[in-house]
């Protein structure tokens, strides 16, 4: 209410006081990311979302494809007078972002461009419970190392590297990942060290971190299907944890310290078994991949095969595997009707191991959304308890978040 | 990230087109909000606090005394050059607002002035449930008409009533307030046509409305102790219901439709008792008025000589009395720590029953949140679980809201 920028006694300059090269420096950025926005836009539409004039759209954009930002190509027809015109877009070479996921069981890298496609992928199933943090980085920077390389193929130029990770992060570190047995591990320092050792004669990358549903639920938001996009939701990830993130008109709500969406630990029974937290009765332990395993008759420790067969058995009506996923499915939404009580999302999007198993655990989950959400702001049916998009993965979120750092500052990258 | 007010291409002025008064009534109302934020504030430091020239605001301060919203007075040493001044403060007579919280079994109306200061308060302990919401609303309007008589001989003029309510409240009507037993009630209109009738020689006054939870959080948030504010927290209020709000950055966060904050209704047992929400085992079950005196032994419908017998009791050392209460606290607890994990805030503050009861219900309640919230952030003894502030309420929270109506635009109200 204070903060309204409504005419005051003394009216101070719309601008704050800057030189020239740090005007210049946003409208590279603001037509840079109108043309990402929007995919492809000719100058005269980049000067229309803008606000800029044509004369200087037209510098901008010459100054953007000289440093590889933009590249102009084919023909358009304005409309307005029939005349041709050219297309800028985003450069499918040049600089990139890598996002890094080290979940419990699987290392996933990512290579994004600057028109926010997915274009490296390389994935490794492995244990990383087994090893000391440290070593957990050291290969995940052998296999970061290795999809730059790939990338390097397609003539792209990773930029900075985001990690993914399944805890609790703050400023370059992990407080706390329960389910890799982390605590306080400066996974930032030790991840960027290792890449440095791997590749000494490039100049060292920077490295940023987060926590993994964040950054899911971030790439949900940035490369969802557009006819679902929600901007108020709260984001669920089942690995062998549960992670969660919310958020609020397009942002992230981080909380008081930056932990917020840690819905894995709201407690299911007090008198549960025990948590890797320190609690008891979590969430995890009924509806994380190991408890769902243990429930159907599979081996807890079966990995992603393990999923896949337990998609395979409910697919094929076996009862075991119907009746482990509709009870997960049950304290899910009991779970679920809680946070949705307390935060009013517009909607809830399951991602990780729920995605696919979303045909068998929806249905129960759906109906105790109904039964206790208040008010009837669930009515059966309703659609709003969702599959994450394909896209919504926390590899692909991070590397995006990279590129939007060129996407602010382009010249700070060229 | 899109919205940040740094230079673009074609500089736009920095105020809207705005004509003379529009400006006038803006700076007016920066004066007046300035004198009210700091109790008293001389000319000069109204000029200093809101960078208007002290020409403006002393034209500006000569209309807001002329109209009421100021009164002068005193003298100040202005400590510059020893020159004495006098002190601007906000007016003890004139436009004020009026709260009014219709809870399950009371009724409470505060009048407040332009300084903030609960100047009426009028409140009668009623069983709401009995009677139609029509008659309910009626009743409330009666209460309210005395209070505004009260309010009049102190000359203080209530410019507009806030409906507090216990229940989901949204564009001026009741969706549902399951302990009312309200479904899709236009409180506001029925509140108002009652009060004109009341009133049939006084202008109408404006009425809004908002969840009892929301309001008394403000009221925490705007009145609470300078020394404990925090502007990232949970509310939680224990009455018949169990009422909640969540603050992120001293703003209320309401959710996609308005109905944020419903911790009563979180799941401690799905198999539980029934809840008038249509769900079972909902908190409230379990910590509400209602089940925390039949716990201890009391008539459930003891209302508040019953919360102050139990208060007695556990002041006495009842083993009853202490076992329903640390239960209670416990299960609280419990519930807590699932939204603190969800949502991270600096700390929890219980309003209510809850606000006397805190000494036998705290320790349960905070030993379930240092085992239960995630990473050690909820160290023993921490004091992130607070009883609100006395002038935590929501009449008084309500009140506050007209008055901040005033001070948004003083013309309106002159």
């Amino acid at each position: 209410m204070d903060d309204q920028s409504t005419p005051r006694g003394r009216p101070a300059p719309l601008a704050p006081k800057a030189d020239k090269d740090t005007v210049r420096r946003h409208n590279l950025s603001l037509v840079l990311r109108a043309v990402h926005d929007e995919s492809a836009l000719s100058r005269a539409g980049a000067a229309a979302r803008t606000g800029l004039t044509r004369a200087a759209v037209s510098s901008l954009a010459d100054q953007l494809i000289r440093g590889g930002f933009l590249t102009e190509s084919g023909k358009s027809f304005s409309g307005q007078a029939g005349r041709p015109g050219t297309m800028l877009t985003p450069a499918r070479t040049g600089p990139a972002g890598a996002g890094v996921e080290v979940n419990v069981d699987y290392v996933s890298v990512c290579v994004v461009d600057l028109a926010g496609t997915d274009r490296v992928r390389l994935t490794e199933h492995l244990d990383n419970r087994r090893e000391p943090a440290a070593e957990v980085l050291e290969r995940a920077a052998r296999i970061a190392a290795r999809a730059v390389e790939s990338a390097a193929e397609q003539e792209l130029d990773p930029v900075g590297v985001e990690l993914a990770l399944p805890g609790l992060v703050s400023q370059g570190s992990v407080r706390q990942a329960p389910n890799l047995g982390w605590n306080r591990v400066g996974a930032e320092d030790l991840f960027g060290a290792a890449l440095g050792r791997l590749r000494p004669d490039s100049p060292a990358l920077p490295v940023s971190s987060d926590n993994e549903a964040n950054v899911a639920a971030l790439a949900e938001l940035w490369f969802g299907a557009p006819q679902e996009r929600v901007d108020h939701f709260l984001y669920l990830t089942g690995e062998i944890g549960v992670g969660g993130a919310l958020v609020v008109g397009g942002e992230l709500l981080r909380g008081a310290h930056g932990f917020a969406g840690e819905i894995g630990h709201t407690v299911v029974d007090p008198q549960g078994p025990a948590c890797r937290c320190g609690s008891q009765g979590c969430l995890e332990q009924y509806a994380g991949q190991l408890a769902l395993l243990r429930a159907a008759g599979l081996d807890e420790d079966a990995g992603v095969p393990g999923v896949a067969e337990l998609e395979r058995r409910a697919r094929a009506g076996e009862e075991s595997a119907l009746g482990a996923l509709a009870e997960a499915g049950r304290t899910l939404g009991v779970v679920l009707s809680g946070a949705v009580n307390l935060f009013d999302p517009e909607a809830v999007v399951l991602g990780g191991i729920y995605r696919t198993l979303m045909p068998w655990l929806a249905p129960a989950a759906d109906r105790e959304l109904t039964r206790r959400t208040v008010s009837g702001l669930w009515p059966p049916g309703s659609g709003r308890l969702r599959a994450s998009s394909l896209a919504g993965d926390a590899a692909r979120g991070a590397a995006a978040r990279v590129v939007r750092g060129v996407l602010a500052d382009p010249l700070a990258y060229g």
